[in-house]
């Protein structure tokens, strides 16, 4: 706790004053936490943790042209609606992002994050797992999912482009993994720091939401490189960079958008399973012809480094295309998005039921309990990608994937289990709490 | 690549001499690993990685008395025995113990861990995923259940305290998450090399063994101090330091063992899930009576800092123990283990059966999914504790387990929902597999 006061007490003057000068140069550079953190890219967690000193408040939410951390739980909630009037579930989502605003700017300056609301006064302020650890570059991104203008009777309010993505061909999901009201993108370069975060802002939620679903990625210490993910290629070499008009025209809201939503983006997230399995069993040449991209360097087959452009008319030396027309570079190129996505290895979980076996019968003195266990087949080794696509727009990634879905080659070996899409209201004004633009009285 | 092929060239030096002069000092320090990663505690993850030079070849397993990572998977493997004859079965543990050691060894050096068995010949090296990575201090340790020895037709070389768990009063196992026939504790400071060395290991055990179970953890980055788990409290305080008596008499085998079992270890493992909504409501001095410590300094209630010894005749103000009769740290005290635990967060997983949700069913275009979904309850929220203990006997654990079931306040607040243990056979011989002594001809 000593650590934590103390930090507190050195970040305090930094948050007076980069509150107001990054606010003035956001405008500018189009990424208030981008520039705040000053990388672009995963990079090595040894490198210094930096606290994100605004916090929420700014042009737009952390989290997105932020550096990417090197752990992730995206965590989806349910708005209450049982018997509740529209105007009530309305002042409730309010209250939640009052509280989940005040939670989240004091967890990103590694301060404790408070009473739980309702808790007896002689209780602890916060679990205390935190205690002690360095934020380490925490950021706390919330959005909006389809259903919730509707819930709380504010269409017009709703950004242009939110509404549920349309079924895809290879689509086989899991409503367990999939929508929500609400989602929280919790990332650092801790995996105890996003727990916390998370038991933090779950805390606040008892009466007002339900947790639906939570998922949890990870990316190794690249350094300067770009990350791989689990088929071992490098993911995101064609990201577009914090601070360039391409990133700005990738990621963020416009045309047509309602005044308030100015600064925004939106995310889509989709959970990919991989038979990895099965492809460890492809030949190199042929995971290569797959991507369109070398494995070891993340070159284009076309040639060059890993930084060439694609180029889909060049012929190998049999005369064929040297990125066959159904690679998986071939059909995503030249879609502005941001991806910042995760890998993600559960393995065998075996089942998350309840627990109802009783004491006893799972463990047999002769030492025999394979009989009583079914299931870790294949079918359940559960890894892959946790894909996240920031864009002006999901209509960018609904192209992309109607590509996907028709012809990859990559479907072979890809399922998308979960899905869901969600509005990110822009960062909160100094003194207010995010999405303050749709109290019910604003 | 070209980054691991010049660590490995860096390396091989190291570990030509760091075999040698390690293993003549193992014998003295009682802790080869320990010794040779210079740490005990967990330590920062900004502390330059170390890989094992001497890898699994020494007295002990590396993994026990290594300083701890931040990450951790523990993955249950099963043999194959439907129809097999003992003496198959004995030769196809040797096969995977070679296998095993053989690629373990590679990627604690951070190589590719190399082809997988039958595998066609253009097929790559390894997955990739971990190219680029530092091994990260990567370990692996391998164990042995109390099925194997009557399986391989070897009740006379089973280690003296090996048999399954008694039941406890408490218990509420989930046959899913318990028992195995092996252990392979994977840990390293990147989740990313975790992941990689999983999965390089389970591709070699198919036609031999398959996978029963597995469970990931984690712990923050503390620095040099005492980690925290998630009730929040110090965890560790009383652990015996490697490199002493108190160490060695804990933790390595000793009295009536088969000699080829020399410097080998047990592992406790239980998966313990907190009741983290429930604890998070009780008052904060309710919270330290159930430990026995103050939760902010580790401190027992006794009086003192956290590295005082726990008074337990002591009288608090109000002439009640200080320390109540039936808080945690009376009744585990001075029982002698290592506990080399980890935290865990699955949150809600929601269901990990096969994905049996065909397509448009899940993603109505109403946008409304939630009536399809269900479990995610309290009931679902899976986070605690995946307790080790490393000991020189289970009735170590057994012992203090028999106490904390009988009556420990913590029991409110906890269930055992895994359940195993395991022989861990010592290192290997340079040139040898692990448990090479277990060869049916040897």
């Amino acid at each position: 706790m000593p650590e934590s006061v103390s930090r507190r007490g050195a970040i305090a003057s930094i948050v007076a004053t980069a509150g107001v000068a990054a606010t003035g140069g956001a405008l500018l550079t189009g990424g208030l936490n981008g520039a705040a953190s000053g990388h672009a890219g995963a990079s090595d967690a040894a490198t210094p943790a930096t606290p994100s000193p605004a916090g929420l408040h700014g042009v737009h939410q952390p989290g997105i042209a932020t550096r990417q951390q090197h752990y992730a739980m995206f965590a989806a909630f349910d708005l209450q609606t049982a018997n509740l009037p529209t105007a009530k579930i309305a002042t409730n989502l309010q209250q939640l992002m009052t509280r989940w605003t005040t939670v989240a700017q004091r967890l990103m300056l590694g301060d404790p994050p408070g009473p739980i609301p309702g808790n007896r006064p002689d209780a602890p302020a916060g679990s205390g797992v935190a205690d002690g650890l360095n934020p380490a570059s925490l950021t706390l991104t919330f959005g909006l999912g389809p259903e919730v203008f509707d819930l709380i009777g504010q269409k017009e309010r709703r950004p242009a482009h939110l509404r549920p993505l349309p079924a895809f061909s290879t689509d086989r999901l899991e409503p367990a993994w999939s929508g929500g009201h609400l989602i929280a993108q919790i990332c650092a370069d801790d995996p105890q720091v996003v727990s916390h975060a998370f038991r933090s802002l779950r805390g606040q939620a008892p009466g007002l939401a339900r947790l639906r679903w939570s998922q949890q990625g990870f990316l190794g210490t690249f350094g300067g490189s770009t990350p791989r993910n689990l088929l071992g290629q490098k993911d995101g070499t064609s990201n577009p960079k914090p601070g360039t008009p391409e990133f700005d025209q990738a990621v963020w809201a416009a045309d047509g958008e309602p005044e308030w939503f100015t600064g925004g983006s939106y995310l889509v997230f989709r959970k990919i399973r991989l038979d990895l399995p099965k492809w460890d069993l492809a030949a190199a040449r042929d995971q290569d012809l797959v991507i369109g991209r070398r494995r070891d360097t993340g070159a284009p087959l076309s040639g060059g480094s890993e930084f060439t452009a694609v180029e889909l008319g060049k012929k190998g030396p049999d005369g064929r295309p040297a990125i066959p027309a159904d690679a998986h570079v071939a059909l995503v190129r030249a879609i502005p998005m941001l991806r910042r996505s995760y890998n993600y290895d559960y393995a065998v979980q075996g089942i998350t039921e309840p627990i109802i076996v009783e004491h006893g019968h799972a463990n047999q003195d002769d030492g025999h309990l394979h009989e009583h266990h079914s299931g870790n087949s294949h079918g359940s080794y559960d890894s892959g990608v946790l894909f996240c696509a920031y864009v002006r727009d999901p209509e960018a990634f609904i192209r992309a994937q109607r590509k996907l879905a028709g012809s990859d080659r990559l479907n072979a070996f890809v399922k998308h289990t979960g899905s869901a899409v969600f509005a990110i209201p822009p960062g909160s004004q100094p003194g207010e709490h995010l999405a303050a633009a749709l109290s019910p009285s604003g």
